[in-house]
């Protein structure tokens, strides 16, 4: 049997399957804190979009990793990069390097070192350190808790398959929700300010239909979703109309948006949407994961953007 | 101009141009303790020499992250891995994250996570975590110190070059010197240990001369090193015989020997050294970094494994 015929989640799962958790990042008890650790590679031919630059390839290895010490609720204090990559031009790599440096400094992180190879194909690896007096886990989702989504959903995803289908129409929409698509900016505030309350979090980089699938799992608990209430930006439900595109498949499916998924009680998230600008989209129920659409019931599948292509 | 015509240690240091130090790996206050941090990338065609199996490639990758927070004067925690490699047997996979998970634990380092991605070629990226009272530069030598190594060196680097060479002889030494080659380990208790006395430390992963160097450049001392006291092992001495190959070349000049290079008062020497397995080589001098050979002066070279090749 083949490597890649696990597949990407499974191929983790393996790699990981020395951790007790199946979290965003790992995390580690330190006096009365939690170091909380990630680490998110991204390499070429699977994550760097079409008209990519090298400020957006900097920004994008940072917001991957601080997305994932978000998703758990921690503070991000330091960023370290593994640079591999063919010869460029010094002035690209200066660029490049500082839209990293650039990107920390704009979410109070330190850049705190790194090593470079000499490798055919871009690949870079990000790795972040937080701190959290309470993690926040998948696993611990209760019945009767708020769903809720921070941000907007579906830009990132549409703007990821404009690109890559090399869509071009002189639309206004296109420049706002290709941006979304080629600098994600992660959630570090929101996460921080969520983790004294959510009961479980994580963010949606693959996709809502799998994050919602993971807390449900893990937490042993249903998800009644409601379609209607996803919120989507006006770009992009614009945009999805005039290329005839099924926007609500983006939203459920697609990758790209790093906006984080949370469970909360009612009266926590009452208090709290505002100053996370968070939105409620369903609710934790018994069991089963279903979403709703005009009263009628829908099955949601447990996919979502995978980075493993073959060769 | 093009970022290979930098070589790899200008490229690190452009890299990390935004830390304060020049360490083996970054620091950060954390409480009344501080966390170091590091990331070493090993990538297939630059640092896995012929012949080394998966377990070994496991082994290497933790390795060379310990040896930069032993070199600090850390205790290691926690080990992150991000794995880019092309399809392989799961069999082979799994006796690779295996051989990762058991080096960790010789050492005590929880292996607490990673990512995975499909690449051409195999390219690993290691993250480790460690936490001392107190972390030792590079930058705080100070004249009058003994300068001192831990264990023997020489093997791995003659054991590369045999390797490289492809050099088959029926000599029983060759298995001693190979194996330190492909099964290097870090000096972890001896650098927790060394924590609490030496002025300033480095590991000589790169060479003895370039660790020398850098010594002597970021504490503006000089260093006086006795070459007839470098520890040499038999075999290797043995070997490089019978080769008519010059061992004081790989001793100075040669990298993959993960020992510990410090510099300390010849008091505090004197009570650590048979604990850390360590030999004085030398001492710390106002200015010049020259060798002594049977009275003779000699210069040192800045000159080391370099892992950066053009294709």
């Amino acid at each position: 049997m083949k490597l890649t015929d696990l597949g990407e989640k499974e191929i983790i799962k393996r790699l990981t399957s020395f951790l007790e958790i199946g979290d965003d990042a790992t995390y580690l008890r330190y006096g009365d804190r939690y170091i909380v650790l990630t680490t998110d590679m991204i390499y070429k031919k699977t994550h760097i979009l079409p008209g990519m630059n090298w400020e957006q390839i900097g920004k994008l290895v940072v917001t991957v990793n601080l997305s994932d010490i978000a998703a758990m609720g921690a503070r991000p204090l330091a960023f370290l990069l593994s640079y591999g990559g063919p010869d460029i031009e010094l002035e690209e790599f200066d660029r490049f390097i500082h839209s990293v440096d650039d990107q920390c400094k704009k979410y109070g992180v330190k850049f705190a070192g790194g090593d470079t190879n000499h490798t055919r194909e871009l690949t870079l690896s990000g790795f972040c350190l937080g701190v959290t007096k309470r993690p926040v886990l998948r696993s611990t989702a209760r019945v009767g808790d708020t769903l809720a989504v921070t941000g907007s959903l579906g830009s990132a995803a549409l703007g990821t398959d404009v690109l890559l289908k090399k869509l071009r129409y002189q639309i206004l929409e296109i420049d706002d929700v290709i941006k979304r698509a080629l600098e994600p900016e992660p959630r570090v505030k929101e996460g921080i300010l969520l983790s004294n309350y959510a009961t479980a979090m994580t963010d949606i980089s693959d996709s809502l239909a799998v994050s919602i699938h993971e807390i449900a799992e893990m937490s042993d608990v249903g998800i009644k979703l409601s379609l209607d209430r996803i919120p989507i930006s006006n770009s992009a439900m614009n945009l999805a109309e005039r290329l005839n595109l099924d926007i609500m498949d983006y939203t459920l499916y697609g990758g790209g948006d790093y906006e984080l998924l949370f469970t909360i009680s009612e009266k926590d998230f009452r208090g709290i949407k505002d100053r996370v600008n968070a939105t409620k989209i369903g609710e934790v129920t018994k069991e089963g994961i279903i979403a709703i659409k005009n009263g009628e019931e829908f099955g949601i599948e447990k996919r979502g953007y995978e980075h493993v292509v073959k060769e």
